[in-house]
């Protein structure tokens, strides 16, 4: 099986490169977290697999919902808002670790961060 | 007890804003999983302060040695080279969680990514 976890940040927010990689960070180790044990310890020792996406045209709670309905772990990202962000700015989503198929279904037509 | 994770990242790599995120996430995730159970649970419980910093004129073997001498969990990324480098480049260093005053006696000379 192969697993992967991706992580969706809203590129629009204008955010920084220092900014976008420590939400990220936040939105991966937090979603991580919410994932079965086993599951986490599978993904980690075939790499940990991380893909960054652009949320584009699309929303947080349109993937959240997907996420859901496959019963897969998820986090999103709220940030505080002493930089750069007011706070409560939904800034960035971890979808996962999961398997890359499952994942697919939800940010296929997601595209990468560059 | 205040805590804190840096992830130090060698800006000269000239990584884009994706890459730079996704080898944030490496090194933030797998420096946590080196750290004792109660610190990772103190740190992520406090919002799980995350600092991204550059590498400049520094090495990683040097922030290493650093973080060995005051036992602090870290985490150096070697890249898989599958798209921007070559295989086995470092590109990223995490450092912590750990107390926010022992970092510092690491990395208070390294400059915030912008």
């Amino acid at each position: 099986m192969s697993y992967k976890q991706v992580v969706v940040v809203d590129e629009k927010l204008g955010m920084s490169k220092g900014k976008t990689a420590a939400q990220a960070c936040h939105a991966s180790l937090n979603a991580f977290l919410r994932a079965e044990r086993p599951l986490r310890k599978d993904w980690n020792e075939q790499g940990g697999k991380k893909i960054l996406l652009k949320k584009g045209d699309h929303t947080f709670g349109e993937l959240i919902e997907k996420a859901e309905r496959l019963n897969i772990p998820h986090y999103k990202v709220k940030d505080a808002g002493h930089t750069e962000l007011d706070p409560g700015t939904a800034t960035a989503l971890g979808i996962g670790p999961a398997e890359s198929d499952k994942i697919d279904k939800i940010t296929s037509e997601l595209k990468l961060i560059k």
